[in-house]
């Protein structure tokens, strides 16, 4: 069993790590890390705990330590953070030292030599840590995955990317409150209302999205070389973000083509049978009426992607149009990093 | 005064008619009529009523009658029809006959000679009564206004279509509750959800504003010839239309001139001062967080549209998006009706 | 194995019997009876599944029959009732000639001999059965369990009413959407707001619970003898009723004593073990914020009462206050006929 | 014209008085202080406007001044306090020396010789101001108004109390989220959920509600001698307090007599025609499903309380049960504050 520990621990996206590490077969949670204001505390006491699952029994007794490398037990292989990103920015350098650092905060992901990954779509991107680690002369590193409406975005893309060639993409979210934090939303603003604006967003799908479909040759990142616009909204579902996706590709294609390869994608961590790794990265659905936030997020135990309403584009040549759902805080931020770090633990560690 | 009845008078849309001819200045409702379940009663006896405001007393004592042209008071011009679908094209035409047909259903909305019109965007539009009244032998006629989601788009889209040389457009909509009528969407279905699919709306809006924005020879339409695609969704918001607009031009353009050309944006309505013409048909938002469902679906009494988040596309050249709100079952719909009349007693009767 | 059927298995709480029956240790489903629309049907073809879950595998091909005894495959030991009540009333007795009909109908619960019970309160009522039988001349018979707010009530009580002498009990109503089926609320009616009445939930609540909690001499039941009145209304909540309750003892009391009371409250199931039965029947829950019934619902599997906000109340004499979440279509519904067929397995057939 | 003030003057009671006193007849607001973050801007500059209907214009260039007595302009005779508890506790008393304090925050108003007021049922308390001012030496003097839970509930049961002799109260809450400040429910505790809890409020019902209902002898107030206990919960609504009441009387009692006292109810604001006093106090719905709180809390412009499902109760002798809907910024809060202040201004200034 590799021991991890995650830092942020008291925090949404911190809950979930825990809650997807407790009884992992090759993970043992052993180190929780949060502010100065938990630290020393039993986790139980230092934690409002917001998950609908109750709290593993496990993690209760454990004394919350400070966010610091010195902090951490000394048996702790990774460490997982979700961290703020401007703490992130600065304290996650310090843990890669010694640590494998797999990261969902924003801070280092667009980086040289740091890999941006999603397992089922650039693994490759991981030997980048062979020149990360010279660079700054650490022991450990980051591995970071992307911001949750990419993820999502990017899980569905990639079967098309493999067989097609994309010319662009027009995509409009409609995201669960989870993605703000617990606090990050009050109700009085989203109640009978959508907030149509979610800072930084916009930029973040835009960015990572061709980044992660790019191509690694050993030295740098050379973007997918499609054209990607985002327009990004806040809607009042708890957990679950959904997505309208316009496609343009550069030839003619059959719907049905699409469709099958969407359903029968399988990648590394199927092939690897990596326990996080849903057995469909793409769930298609036939009904009209899916993919919906609350009956879809579930699927593939929230690691799964679920697209439906795909459908030819009548009002433009070599275009379609879909909707998907994906989880925002398990395939979109703690899954994204703990699969991540099965990735890494099958193949590095 | 003009003497004005309501067909379909129970419903929502029918109620928010009454609401907006009750106490307005050039028509006296007379005439509320419903299904034979309701007919013989009393308004306020027949009526669930939804709308936050209260009834207006001057309906409640009003005997729901039948809808049949002979069950009409004989002293009524206008009626205003929000007739379901099937039922309004069955009995529309046999209202035609003598009366004026302001209607909100789609049945006849894109039929030869049937006028769909916006009073801002195509008036003119309204010279084809006289060929419907020749060909059919009426001495009344229909007028049709478009479907909700479209009317918020088209509104915006004219000060655009005027000034520039659209080539494409795609509009992911987020769209309230009350558009689908009281029973229509169960709460079982929205509460900490969304539905992706709403029967018949997108085809509505792809084929509705490429009419709207074209252009009338005199004897037949031919379409704006732009490309237009749309994804419809349903949101948990009561009442407000919400649009993600992606744009490209023809030509390069300064963001500041399209945002001038739809905050300064005036027509006929406004020139006419037609009682339910807004002082502004489009208002722009500064602020990143607008346009919001519950705070901007009543600006211009829930006659405007209000447009934020304009801004350049930088994925696409000749390009820029934004973000609408506009009420739907207001300037979607009954309202569109009622300032249709308007235009109509202004002009014509 | 018993085998077992399900009446009126499209619906919301036929679902729920699916989703419990599935993978059950003692029960195999292997018949679907539902409307004539139905009938005919793979059970997949002829149901919208509405549940987060997904359909278990097993019931997808089987082929829905109508709702007759001899529809019933012939090897069907019990049928769980989910039919709505004026069907309910005509059929169950049909049914009750050949089978077990374990009924969350109310059509039949406070007839003389039929025994409504809830297998942690009042498991002697079953005693009812013979005399059931013989008045009937069935080979099977009816057994009911009360209304979903009811149960969840009448639970935290049983300890209380075990050790303490009641003398009155006001209870006000959040009770959740789904408690209406499906279509049951239209969102219209529930977003941003509250519906103050449930048809027949007050009588209900006031007459089942004395009923639950009388004495059962082996011929009649003889109505607890405390005081109880009830106020009912709808939230927008999905699943969950929660319920503030205020009672008045005839003595004194430690309010420490009457929460052990509860925590330690174990039954005839949890001593047999049965497959449904919480660990837990009441759960007090300490945080001033809980229970909430997003996030305490599923305590126990859904099978669990949470109990919270237990406090003296300080304006009467011999009083005390607190507040309730039980999941309404596990525990209220689904899940109380499914534990209370397993007891009729355990200690009759 | 009276010159007003307002401080905390940008939160969300704050905006809530500025609406109310916007064309007011009698009030000229001139002032608005808000905290030193905002003080020195113009208030458009320093404020989320939060409310659905637009800013008035008239107070977007006042410029914010701090909340001292010395910030004030000169001519102010009037200032609404939407303070915070403890600052309110601080400042109030500052204010007090020279300015007439019509305060909605709790600080002061269970402390002797602070009438504690609703207009329609103890405006008598007023006469305490002249013991307040010489036990102070205070040229101004301190108003305050109730909580706002306690408004809605003592409103309805003044008919009561003055008709009948009133036994025991029992009230559970379903309170608007707005009642906790724009910032105080996050949408991820109250999205397909409710919170049984709201710091101090039961409290303050149990309290205020019997010492508004006392009486004040001229010298000190004896509270009303029925028992009065209170059960208070959030549900995610936007604005509107609902409460479900149990009320005993010490006598028999006809529920039509109840019904008629409460639906004829006027009293001293409604003689003296004051600007913000609803025509009827308490208006009575005959339908089983109202009062709704987005249906029924703008009745009487948000001053009046609705009162529904009026009905004996059945369990208890001499005993019934109602709901009740108010608003709670509005006659909860701002428009309780107002009122009290024309009431002042009619009677002292």
């Amino acid at each position: 069993m590799v021991k991890v520990g995650v830092l942020g621990a008291t925090g949404m996206v911190g809950q979930r790590f825990i809650q997807l590490l407790s009884n992992h077969p090759d993970f043992e949670l052993t180190t929780l890390a949060a502010s100065s204001r938990s630290a020393g505390k039993r986790y139980e006491d230092a934690t409002t705990w917001y998950l609908n699952d109750a709290m593993p029994e496990e993690v209760k007794d454990i004394v919350v330590c400070d966010t610091t490398p010195e902090a951490m037990s000394n048996d702790v292989d990774i460490v997982f953070s979700s961290l703020p990103t401007e703490f992130a920015a600065k304290v996650e350098k310090e843990f890669a030292k010694d640590y494998v650092v797999a990261s969902n905060a924003s801070a280092m992901r667009m980086k040289k030599n740091i890999p941006l990954v999603i397992p089922e779509v650039n693994p490759e991107y991981l030997d980048m840590i062979d020149a990360q680690q010279k660079e700054n002369n650490w022991d450990g590193f980051i591995v970071t995955n992307p911001n949750c409406s990419t993820i999502a975005l990017t899980l569905s893309l990639k079967p098309i990317a493999d067989n097609f060639d994309i010319k662009s993409i027009r995509v409009s979210t409609m995201q669960a409150i989870s993605g703000a934090g617990y606090n990050g939303v009050p109700s009085m603003a989203i109640v009978d209302n959508l907030v149509p604006y979610i800072g930084s967003e916009e930029e973040k799908m835009e960015s990572e999205t061709l980044h992660l479909l790019g191509n690694y040759d050993g030295e740098k990142v050379t973007d997918a070389n499609f054209k990607l616009s985002a327009s990004c909204h806040r809607v009042p579902v708890i957990d679950g973000h959904t997505e309208a996706v316009f496609i343009e590709l550069e030839d003619d294609f059959e719907l049905e083509d699409i469709k099958n390869k969407m359903a029968n994608f399988k990648a590394l961590p199927q092939e690897l049978n990596l326990f996080s790794a849903p057995e469909n990265p793409v769930i298609i659905k036939d009904e009209d009426y899916r993919p919906q936030p609350r009956m879809d997020r579930n699927a593939g135990n929230g690691m799964s992607v679920s697209v439906g309403r795909l459908r030819k584009d009548q009002a433009f040549d070599k275009s379609f149009k879909y909707v998907l759902v994906g989880h925002n805080t398990i395939r979109g931020a703690a899954g994204a990093s703990v699969l991540n770090a099965e990735l890494i633990n099958d193949k590095i560690l």
